[in-house]
Protein backbone atom coordinates (compact mmCIF):
# COMPACT_ATOMS: atom_id res chain seq x y z
CA UNK A 1 0.00 0.00 0.00
CA UNK A 2 1.52 3.04 -0.94
CA UNK A 3 1.18 5.99 0.93
CA UNK A 4 1.16 9.87 -0.08
CA UNK A 5 2.75 12.94 1.39
CA UNK A 6 2.17 15.79 0.70
CA UNK A 7 5.14 18.47 2.71
CA UNK A 8 4.95 22.11 2.59
CA UNK A 9 8.31 23.74 2.16
CA UNK A 10 9.18 25.91 4.95
CA UNK A 11 11.11 29.36 4.36
CA UNK A 12 9.99 30.34 0.65
CA UNK A 13 11.02 34.13 0.66
CA UNK A 14 8.71 36.27 -0.96
CA UNK A 15 8.95 35.98 -5.00
CA UNK A 16 9.98 38.85 -7.19
CA UNK A 17 9.95 39.09 -10.67
CA UNK A 18 13.25 37.21 -12.25
CA UNK A 19 13.35 35.08 -8.88
CA UNK A 20 14.49 31.61 -10.22
CA UNK A 21 12.34 29.36 -8.64
CA UNK A 22 13.85 26.00 -9.31
CA UNK A 23 16.85 27.19 -7.37
CA UNK A 24 14.66 28.43 -4.61
CA UNK A 25 12.92 24.85 -4.80
CA UNK A 26 16.07 22.92 -4.50
CA UNK A 27 17.59 25.20 -1.72
CA UNK A 28 14.47 25.20 0.32
CA UNK A 29 14.56 20.87 -0.10
CA UNK A 30 17.68 21.34 0.77
CA UNK A 31 17.53 23.01 3.97
CA UNK A 32 14.47 20.90 4.74
CA UNK A 33 15.98 17.55 4.58
CA UNK A 34 14.04 16.20 1.47
CA UNK A 35 16.67 14.43 -1.26
CA UNK A 36 14.45 14.58 -4.10
CA UNK A 37 13.65 10.71 -6.18
CA UNK A 38 12.39 9.61 -9.37
CA UNK A 39 8.54 9.91 -9.08
CA UNK A 40 8.63 13.04 -7.08
CA UNK A 41 6.05 16.09 -7.89
CA UNK A 42 6.50 19.32 -6.66
CA UNK A 43 3.40 21.78 -6.76
CA UNK A 44 3.76 25.61 -7.30
CA UNK A 45 0.93 28.16 -6.57
CA UNK A 46 0.12 29.98 -10.11
CA UNK A 47 0.73 33.00 -7.82
CA UNK A 48 4.41 32.23 -7.53
CA UNK A 49 5.08 31.34 -11.26
CA UNK A 50 3.34 34.30 -12.31
CA UNK A 51 5.24 36.82 -10.32
CA UNK A 52 8.81 35.28 -10.92
CA UNK A 53 7.59 35.34 -14.38
CA UNK A 54 6.86 39.15 -14.24
CA UNK A 55 3.19 39.15 -15.10
CA UNK A 56 2.03 41.89 -13.11
CA UNK A 57 0.26 44.89 -14.65
CA UNK A 58 -0.09 48.46 -13.52
CA UNK A 59 -4.05 49.42 -14.26
CA UNK A 60 -3.49 52.82 -15.19
CA UNK A 61 -1.68 52.04 -18.04
CA UNK A 62 -4.31 49.49 -19.45
CA UNK A 63 -6.71 51.42 -21.86
CA UNK A 64 -10.27 49.82 -21.78
CA UNK A 65 -11.97 49.07 -25.10
CA UNK A 66 -15.81 50.51 -25.59
CA UNK A 67 -16.70 46.39 -25.00
CA UNK A 68 -14.85 46.18 -21.62
CA UNK A 69 -15.92 49.43 -20.52
CA UNK A 70 -19.57 47.91 -21.27
CA UNK A 71 -19.22 44.70 -19.60
CA UNK A 72 -17.37 46.53 -16.79
CA UNK A 73 -20.88 48.47 -16.05
CA UNK A 74 -22.62 45.59 -16.67
CA UNK A 75 -20.85 43.32 -13.97
CA UNK A 76 -19.60 46.39 -11.62
CA UNK A 77 -16.35 45.70 -11.82
CA UNK A 78 -13.00 48.47 -13.05
CA UNK A 79 -12.99 48.45 -16.89
CA UNK A 80 -9.36 48.30 -16.92
CA UNK A 81 -9.29 44.79 -14.97
CA UNK A 82 -12.14 43.69 -17.74
CA UNK A 83 -10.02 44.65 -20.36
CA UNK A 84 -7.22 42.47 -18.85
CA UNK A 85 -9.95 39.72 -18.49
CA UNK A 86 -11.01 39.90 -22.60
CA UNK A 87 -7.50 39.94 -23.41
CA UNK A 88 -6.97 36.58 -20.96
CA UNK A 89 -10.04 34.88 -22.84
CA UNK A 90 -11.21 32.94 -25.52
CA UNK A 91 -15.08 33.20 -24.71
CA UNK A 92 -16.98 35.00 -22.00
CA UNK A 93 -19.19 32.59 -21.14
CA UNK A 94 -21.50 33.89 -17.83
CA UNK A 95 -21.90 37.82 -16.19
CA UNK A 96 -23.32 39.04 -13.56
CA UNK A 97 -22.77 41.68 -11.31
CA UNK A 98 -19.46 41.01 -9.47
CA UNK A 99 -18.82 37.69 -11.41
CA UNK A 100 -17.48 37.18 -14.88
CA UNK A 101 -17.04 33.50 -16.35
CA UNK A 102 -14.85 32.90 -19.11
CA UNK A 103 -12.83 30.46 -20.92
CA UNK A 104 -9.61 31.69 -20.48
CA UNK A 105 -6.89 31.12 -23.59
CA UNK A 106 -5.80 28.25 -21.89
CA UNK A 107 -8.94 26.30 -22.55
CA UNK A 108 -9.74 26.28 -18.84
CA UNK A 109 -12.95 27.78 -17.69
CA UNK A 110 -12.90 30.33 -14.70
CA UNK A 111 -13.80 33.54 -12.98
CA UNK A 112 -11.91 36.64 -14.29
CA UNK A 113 -9.46 34.71 -16.49
CA UNK A 114 -7.51 33.97 -13.54
CA UNK A 115 -6.43 37.29 -12.85
CA UNK A 116 -6.27 38.47 -9.30
CA UNK A 117 -4.63 40.62 -6.38
CA UNK A 118 -1.18 41.40 -7.02
CA UNK A 119 -0.41 41.65 -3.27
CA UNK A 120 3.26 43.20 -4.38
CA UNK A 121 5.91 44.18 -2.23
CA UNK A 122 9.22 45.34 -2.65
CA UNK A 123 9.96 47.80 -5.59
CA UNK A 124 6.08 47.97 -6.62
CA UNK A 125 4.54 51.24 -4.62
CA UNK A 126 0.52 51.80 -4.96
CA UNK A 127 0.02 47.36 -4.57
CA UNK A 128 -4.06 47.97 -5.50
CA UNK A 129 -3.41 49.57 -8.77
CA UNK A 130 -1.69 45.97 -9.70
CA UNK A 131 -2.50 42.90 -10.68
CA UNK A 132 -1.36 39.47 -11.54
CA UNK A 133 -2.16 37.58 -14.84
CA UNK A 134 -1.74 33.95 -15.30
CA UNK A 135 1.62 32.37 -16.50
CA UNK A 136 1.89 33.02 -20.45
CA UNK A 137 2.19 29.40 -21.12
CA UNK A 138 1.87 27.52 -17.95
CA UNK A 139 3.29 24.12 -19.45
CA UNK A 140 6.41 26.00 -20.66
CA UNK A 141 6.87 27.30 -17.17
CA UNK A 142 6.69 23.92 -15.52
CA UNK A 143 8.47 22.40 -18.45
CA UNK A 144 11.24 25.37 -17.44
CA UNK A 145 11.21 24.42 -13.63
CA UNK A 146 11.26 21.05 -14.36
CA UNK A 147 14.50 20.91 -16.26
CA UNK A 148 16.52 22.96 -13.82
CA UNK A 149 15.37 20.84 -10.82
CA UNK A 150 15.96 17.97 -12.87
CA UNK A 151 19.61 19.22 -13.88
CA UNK A 152 20.49 19.95 -10.53
CA UNK A 153 18.95 17.35 -8.65
CA UNK A 154 19.86 14.41 -10.54
CA UNK A 155 16.38 13.21 -10.45
CA UNK A 156 13.06 12.14 -12.51
CA UNK A 157 10.21 14.58 -11.58
CA UNK A 158 7.07 15.95 -12.37
CA UNK A 159 6.11 19.65 -12.61
CA UNK A 160 2.56 20.77 -11.50
CA UNK A 161 0.93 24.08 -11.34
CA UNK A 162 -2.24 24.91 -9.56
CA UNK A 163 -4.88 27.16 -8.83
CA UNK A 164 -7.72 27.88 -7.38
CA UNK A 165 -10.80 27.42 -8.83
CA UNK A 166 -14.82 27.73 -8.15
CA UNK A 167 -17.10 25.32 -9.38
CA UNK A 168 -20.53 25.62 -11.10
CA UNK A 169 -22.73 23.63 -8.05
CA UNK A 170 -20.71 23.78 -5.50
CA UNK A 171 -19.62 26.30 -2.71
CA UNK A 172 -15.47 26.75 -1.94
CA UNK A 173 -12.69 27.05 -4.47
CA UNK A 174 -10.60 23.58 -4.58
CA UNK A 175 -7.11 23.14 -6.15
CA UNK A 176 -7.12 22.54 -10.05
CA UNK A 177 -4.28 22.06 -12.27
CA UNK A 178 -3.52 24.84 -14.85
CA UNK A 179 0.46 23.63 -16.27
CA UNK A 180 2.21 20.47 -15.89
CA UNK A 181 5.18 18.58 -17.06
CA UNK A 182 6.98 14.99 -16.89
CA UNK A 183 3.34 13.50 -15.43
CA UNK A 184 0.09 12.65 -16.61
CA UNK A 185 -2.73 15.49 -16.72
CA UNK A 186 -5.42 12.00 -17.28
CA UNK A 187 -4.59 8.69 -16.41
CA UNK A 188 -7.04 5.60 -18.08
CA UNK A 189 -7.86 3.02 -16.19
CA UNK A 190 -8.43 -0.64 -16.90
CA UNK A 191 -12.03 -1.03 -19.35
CA UNK A 192 -14.40 -2.03 -17.55
CA UNK A 193 -17.53 -3.58 -19.03
CA UNK A 194 -20.27 -1.83 -19.43
CA UNK A 195 -22.78 -3.49 -17.58
CA UNK A 196 -25.88 -2.33 -19.75
CA UNK A 197 -24.07 -2.57 -23.37
CA UNK A 198 -21.59 -4.69 -22.36
CA UNK A 199 -18.95 -2.65 -25.05
CA UNK A 200 -15.77 -1.95 -22.74
CA UNK A 201 -15.55 1.20 -20.94
CA UNK A 202 -12.51 3.36 -19.99
CA UNK A 203 -12.68 5.63 -17.09
CA UNK A 204 -10.33 8.38 -17.06
CA UNK A 205 -9.00 9.66 -13.82
CA UNK A 206 -7.88 13.56 -13.68
CA UNK A 207 -4.90 12.13 -12.09
CA UNK A 208 -3.12 16.01 -12.23
CA UNK A 209 -6.89 18.23 -10.55
CA UNK A 210 -6.36 15.32 -7.54
CA UNK A 211 -2.34 15.52 -6.78
CA UNK A 212 -3.00 19.73 -7.51
CA UNK A 213 -6.26 19.48 -4.88
CA UNK A 214 -3.96 17.72 -1.98
CA UNK A 215 -1.56 20.34 -2.68
CA UNK A 216 -4.01 23.42 -2.20
CA UNK A 217 -5.21 21.68 1.36
CA UNK A 218 -1.72 21.85 2.50
CA UNK A 219 -1.01 25.38 0.98
CA UNK A 220 -3.93 25.86 2.37
CA UNK A 221 -4.67 30.13 3.76
CA UNK A 222 -1.25 30.61 3.82
CA UNK A 223 -0.26 30.22 0.19
CA UNK A 224 1.90 32.88 -0.07
CA UNK A 225 3.93 31.51 2.32
CA UNK A 226 3.50 27.95 1.83
CA UNK A 227 3.40 28.52 -2.53
CA UNK A 228 5.42 24.90 -2.60
CA UNK A 229 4.88 21.24 -2.21
CA UNK A 230 6.88 18.24 -2.15
CA UNK A 231 4.54 14.96 -3.20
CA UNK A 232 5.61 12.13 -2.70
CA UNK A 233 3.82 8.47 -3.35
CA UNK A 234 1.93 9.59 -6.82
CA UNK A 235 0.33 6.35 -7.89
CA UNK A 236 0.77 6.66 -11.41
CA UNK A 237 3.80 6.40 -13.71
CA UNK A 238 5.34 9.44 -14.90
CA UNK A 239 5.41 10.74 -18.40
CA UNK A 240 5.32 13.58 -20.85
CA UNK A 241 2.01 14.58 -20.18
CA UNK A 242 0.25 17.73 -21.09
CA UNK A 243 -2.52 20.41 -19.36
CA UNK A 244 -4.33 20.08 -22.85
CA UNK A 245 -5.50 16.38 -21.92
CA UNK A 246 -7.72 17.92 -19.07
CA UNK A 247 -9.73 20.17 -21.12
CA UNK A 248 -13.44 18.35 -21.93
CA UNK A 249 -13.74 18.98 -26.13
CA UNK A 250 -16.27 21.28 -26.98
CA UNK A 251 -18.37 18.73 -28.57
CA UNK A 252 -18.72 16.78 -25.57
CA UNK A 253 -19.57 20.19 -23.57
CA UNK A 254 -23.38 19.94 -22.40
CA UNK A 255 -23.01 23.10 -19.83
CA UNK A 256 -21.10 26.13 -21.82
CA UNK B 1 4.77 23.12 8.36
CA UNK B 2 2.36 20.48 8.69
CA UNK B 3 2.59 17.40 6.27
CA UNK B 4 -0.68 15.66 5.14
CA UNK B 5 -0.50 12.07 4.85
CA UNK B 6 -2.57 9.95 3.19
CA UNK B 7 -2.07 5.86 3.73
CA UNK B 8 -4.75 3.37 1.86
CA UNK B 9 -5.66 0.31 4.62
CA UNK B 10 -4.51 -2.83 3.20
CA UNK B 11 -6.21 -5.83 3.17
CA UNK B 12 -9.62 -4.58 3.43
CA UNK B 13 -12.42 -7.66 2.60
CA UNK B 14 -14.90 -7.00 0.10
CA UNK B 15 -17.98 -5.71 1.70
CA UNK B 16 -21.06 -7.20 2.41
CA UNK B 17 -24.46 -5.90 3.18
CA UNK B 18 -23.99 -5.95 6.63
CA UNK B 19 -20.68 -5.47 7.71
CA UNK B 20 -19.64 -3.10 10.02
CA UNK B 21 -17.10 -0.76 8.50
CA UNK B 22 -15.95 1.07 12.00
CA UNK B 23 -15.21 -2.64 13.38
CA UNK B 24 -13.62 -3.32 10.02
CA UNK B 25 -12.08 0.05 10.05
CA UNK B 26 -10.69 -0.17 13.38
CA UNK B 27 -8.99 -3.66 13.23
CA UNK B 28 -6.98 -2.69 9.56
CA UNK B 29 -6.11 0.32 11.60
CA UNK B 30 -4.50 -1.84 14.47
CA UNK B 31 -3.30 -4.23 11.59
CA UNK B 32 -1.45 -1.45 9.91
CA UNK B 33 0.16 -0.53 13.11
CA UNK B 34 -1.56 3.18 13.00
CA UNK B 35 -2.96 4.54 16.42
CA UNK B 36 -5.79 7.17 15.90
CA UNK B 37 -4.99 10.62 16.99
CA UNK B 38 -7.35 13.52 17.44
CA UNK B 39 -7.60 15.42 14.22
CA UNK B 40 -7.21 12.18 11.81
CA UNK B 41 -9.85 11.68 9.17
CA UNK B 42 -11.41 8.32 7.81
CA UNK B 43 -12.26 8.63 4.15
CA UNK B 44 -14.66 6.44 2.50
CA UNK B 45 -15.12 5.00 -1.09
CA UNK B 46 -19.12 5.22 -1.31
CA UNK B 47 -19.07 1.79 -2.69
CA UNK B 48 -18.42 0.33 0.81
CA UNK B 49 -20.45 1.88 2.55
CA UNK B 50 -23.28 1.74 0.00
CA UNK B 51 -22.75 -2.24 0.00
CA UNK B 52 -22.82 -2.51 4.01
CA UNK B 53 -26.00 -0.72 3.67
CA UNK B 54 -27.45 -3.16 1.18
CA UNK B 55 -27.92 -0.61 -1.70
CA UNK B 56 -28.14 -3.11 -3.88
CA UNK B 57 -30.99 -3.23 -6.24
CA UNK B 58 -31.87 -6.31 -8.40
CA UNK B 59 -33.05 -4.93 -11.50
CA UNK B 60 -35.58 -7.51 -12.94
CA UNK B 61 -37.75 -6.01 -9.76
CA UNK B 62 -38.10 -2.89 -10.84
CA UNK B 63 -40.95 -1.63 -13.30
CA UNK B 64 -40.10 1.48 -15.15
CA UNK B 65 -42.68 4.36 -15.12
CA UNK B 66 -43.68 5.70 -18.78
CA UNK B 67 -41.37 8.80 -18.07
CA UNK B 68 -38.49 6.64 -17.58
CA UNK B 69 -39.30 4.53 -21.10
CA UNK B 70 -39.56 7.44 -22.91
CA UNK B 71 -35.79 8.98 -21.29
CA UNK B 72 -34.32 5.77 -21.32
CA UNK B 73 -34.86 5.51 -25.36
CA UNK B 74 -33.39 9.16 -25.70
CA UNK B 75 -30.47 8.30 -23.90
CA UNK B 76 -30.08 4.73 -25.00
CA UNK B 77 -29.94 3.22 -21.31
CA UNK B 78 -31.99 0.64 -19.55
CA UNK B 79 -35.57 1.74 -18.66
CA UNK B 80 -35.05 -0.08 -15.39
CA UNK B 81 -31.96 1.54 -14.54
CA UNK B 82 -33.32 5.03 -15.42
CA UNK B 83 -36.20 4.52 -13.16
CA UNK B 84 -33.97 4.51 -10.53
CA UNK B 85 -31.74 7.49 -11.70
CA UNK B 86 -35.19 9.32 -11.61
CA UNK B 87 -36.32 8.03 -8.25
CA UNK B 88 -32.65 8.89 -6.65
CA UNK B 89 -33.18 12.30 -8.17
CA UNK B 90 -34.78 15.66 -7.91
CA UNK B 91 -34.25 17.22 -11.42
CA UNK B 92 -32.74 16.06 -14.77
CA UNK B 93 -30.78 18.37 -16.02
CA UNK B 94 -28.98 17.18 -19.45
CA UNK B 95 -29.46 13.77 -21.29
CA UNK B 96 -27.95 13.17 -24.17
CA UNK B 97 -26.88 9.54 -25.60
CA UNK B 98 -25.55 7.47 -22.88
CA UNK B 99 -25.16 10.47 -20.47
CA UNK B 100 -27.80 11.93 -17.74
CA UNK B 101 -27.23 14.38 -15.47
CA UNK B 102 -29.11 14.70 -12.77
CA UNK B 103 -29.97 16.60 -8.93
CA UNK B 104 -29.28 14.26 -6.98
CA UNK B 105 -32.18 14.03 -3.95
CA UNK B 106 -29.22 15.29 -1.72
CA UNK B 107 -28.44 17.98 -4.13
CA UNK B 108 -25.34 17.15 -5.50
CA UNK B 109 -25.35 17.05 -9.55
CA UNK B 110 -23.62 14.09 -11.27
CA UNK B 111 -24.33 11.28 -13.78
CA UNK B 112 -27.02 8.71 -13.32
CA UNK B 113 -27.54 10.10 -9.64
CA UNK B 114 -24.49 7.75 -8.65
CA UNK B 115 -25.60 4.63 -9.50
CA UNK B 116 -23.18 2.10 -10.45
CA UNK B 117 -22.54 -1.37 -11.21
CA UNK B 118 -23.01 -3.48 -8.42
CA UNK B 119 -19.79 -5.73 -8.71
CA UNK B 120 -21.75 -8.20 -6.25
CA UNK B 121 -20.08 -11.30 -4.72
CA UNK B 122 -20.89 -13.37 -2.73
CA UNK B 123 -24.53 -14.65 -2.72
CA UNK B 124 -25.67 -12.82 -5.41
CA UNK B 125 -26.10 -14.28 -8.96
CA UNK B 126 -26.78 -12.94 -11.90
CA UNK B 127 -24.24 -9.93 -11.22
CA UNK B 128 -25.27 -7.90 -14.35
CA UNK B 129 -28.62 -7.63 -12.87
CA UNK B 130 -27.61 -5.48 -10.03
CA UNK B 131 -26.88 -2.26 -9.23
CA UNK B 132 -25.90 0.02 -6.61
CA UNK B 133 -27.61 3.19 -5.15
CA UNK B 134 -25.47 6.03 -3.30
CA UNK B 135 -26.41 5.71 0.83
CA UNK B 136 -29.77 6.92 1.47
CA UNK B 137 -28.31 9.75 4.11
CA UNK B 138 -24.62 9.68 3.58
CA UNK B 139 -24.23 12.32 6.50
CA UNK B 140 -25.96 9.51 8.62
CA UNK B 141 -23.96 6.88 7.46
CA UNK B 142 -20.34 8.87 8.20
CA UNK B 143 -21.93 10.18 11.52
CA UNK B 144 -22.47 6.21 12.57
CA UNK B 145 -19.14 4.97 11.50
CA UNK B 146 -17.69 8.21 13.23
CA UNK B 147 -19.35 7.36 16.35
CA UNK B 148 -18.86 3.67 16.58
CA UNK B 149 -14.57 4.50 15.44
CA UNK B 150 -14.56 7.34 18.40
CA UNK B 151 -16.27 4.93 21.03
CA UNK B 152 -13.78 2.22 20.06
CA UNK B 153 -10.31 4.34 19.59
CA UNK B 154 -10.95 7.46 22.17
CA UNK B 155 -10.14 9.54 19.37
CA UNK B 156 -11.80 12.74 18.02
CA UNK B 157 -12.19 12.17 14.11
CA UNK B 158 -13.63 13.34 11.12
CA UNK B 159 -15.32 10.82 8.50
CA UNK B 160 -15.60 11.50 4.57
CA UNK B 161 -17.71 9.13 2.05
CA UNK B 162 -16.44 10.14 -1.67
CA UNK B 163 -17.63 9.63 -4.64
CA UNK B 164 -15.57 10.01 -8.45
CA UNK B 165 -17.32 12.57 -10.39
CA UNK B 166 -17.18 13.66 -13.99
CA UNK B 167 -16.84 17.88 -14.27
CA UNK B 168 -18.93 20.05 -16.67
CA UNK B 169 -15.37 21.46 -18.27
CA UNK B 170 -12.69 19.25 -17.98
CA UNK B 171 -11.84 15.26 -18.58
CA UNK B 172 -11.51 13.42 -15.63
CA UNK B 173 -12.78 12.29 -12.84
CA UNK B 174 -12.13 13.37 -8.81
CA UNK B 175 -12.91 12.51 -5.72
CA UNK B 176 -15.36 14.82 -4.39
CA UNK B 177 -17.19 14.22 -1.04
CA UNK B 178 -20.97 13.36 -0.47
CA UNK B 179 -21.25 12.86 3.06
CA UNK B 180 -19.31 13.83 5.79
CA UNK B 181 -19.24 13.69 10.34
CA UNK B 182 -17.17 15.71 12.16
CA UNK B 183 -15.23 18.23 10.11
CA UNK B 184 -16.06 20.92 8.11
CA UNK B 185 -17.20 20.76 4.34
CA UNK B 186 -16.00 24.71 3.57
CA UNK B 187 -13.73 26.67 5.26
CA UNK B 188 -13.88 30.60 5.41
CA UNK B 189 -10.34 31.78 4.72
CA UNK B 190 -9.18 35.45 6.26
CA UNK B 191 -11.12 38.28 4.85
CA UNK B 192 -9.15 40.16 2.10
CA UNK B 193 -10.08 43.48 0.92
CA UNK B 194 -11.66 43.66 -2.87
CA UNK B 195 -8.66 45.44 -4.27
CA UNK B 196 -11.56 47.24 -6.64
CA UNK B 197 -14.78 47.81 -4.29
CA UNK B 198 -12.18 47.56 -1.00
CA UNK B 199 -14.91 45.78 0.82
CA UNK B 200 -13.94 42.55 2.28
CA UNK B 201 -14.32 39.51 0.91
CA UNK B 202 -14.32 35.75 2.47
CA UNK B 203 -12.42 32.95 0.23
CA UNK B 204 -14.06 29.56 0.97
CA UNK B 205 -12.02 26.78 0.57
CA UNK B 206 -14.30 23.43 -0.31
CA UNK B 207 -11.85 21.49 2.28
CA UNK B 208 -13.76 18.17 2.10
CA UNK B 209 -13.38 18.02 -1.34
CA UNK B 210 -9.95 18.82 -1.43
CA UNK B 211 -9.34 15.67 0.94
CA UNK B 212 -11.88 13.48 -1.30
CA UNK B 213 -9.55 14.32 -4.24
CA UNK B 214 -6.19 13.45 -2.24
CA UNK B 215 -7.61 10.08 -0.88
CA UNK B 216 -9.38 9.22 -3.78
CA UNK B 217 -6.04 9.23 -5.83
CA UNK B 218 -4.81 7.28 -3.16
CA UNK B 219 -8.10 4.72 -3.31
CA UNK B 220 -7.19 4.84 -6.91
CA UNK B 221 -8.35 1.97 -9.63
CA UNK B 222 -8.08 -0.70 -7.11
CA UNK B 223 -10.30 1.23 -4.79
CA UNK B 224 -12.15 -2.30 -4.33
CA UNK B 225 -9.54 -3.02 -2.78
CA UNK B 226 -8.06 -0.05 -0.75
CA UNK B 227 -11.62 1.66 -0.36
CA UNK B 228 -10.29 3.28 2.72
CA UNK B 229 -7.77 6.03 3.81
CA UNK B 230 -6.67 7.07 7.08
CA UNK B 231 -5.59 11.20 6.37
CA UNK B 232 -3.57 12.88 8.98
CA UNK B 233 -2.15 16.56 8.68
CA UNK B 234 -5.93 18.07 7.63
CA UNK B 235 -4.93 21.49 8.53
CA UNK B 236 -8.10 22.82 9.50
CA UNK B 237 -10.04 22.60 13.01
CA UNK B 238 -12.54 19.31 13.14
CA UNK B 239 -16.09 20.75 13.74
CA UNK B 240 -19.50 19.57 13.69
CA UNK B 241 -19.89 19.91 9.96
CA UNK B 242 -22.74 18.75 7.23
CA UNK B 243 -22.25 18.03 3.29
CA UNK B 244 -25.02 20.46 2.17
CA UNK B 245 -22.54 23.77 3.27
CA UNK B 246 -20.92 22.47 0.39
CA UNK B 247 -23.78 22.93 -2.08
CA UNK B 248 -24.02 25.93 -4.01
CA UNK B 249 -27.55 27.62 -3.59
CA UNK B 250 -29.54 27.92 -6.75
CA UNK B 251 -29.79 31.55 -7.12
CA UNK B 252 -25.81 31.72 -7.41
CA UNK B 253 -26.28 29.12 -9.81
CA UNK B 254 -25.08 30.03 -13.29
CA UNK B 255 -24.94 26.89 -15.35
CA UNK B 256 -28.40 25.07 -14.34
Amino acid sequence: MKKLELTPLADIPLIQPGDNLAKITVEALSQQGIELLDGDILVFAQKIVSKAENRLVYLPEVHPSDQAIKIAAEVEKDPRFIELVLRESRQVLRKRIGTIIVEHRKGFICANAGIDHSNVSGPYGDPDQWVLLLPEDPDRSAQQIRSEIEKQSGAKIGVLIIDSHGRAWRLGTVGVSIGLAGMPGLVDLRGEADMFGYQLRITQVAAADELAAAASLVMGQADERTPIVHARGFPYPLREGRFEELLRPIELDLFR
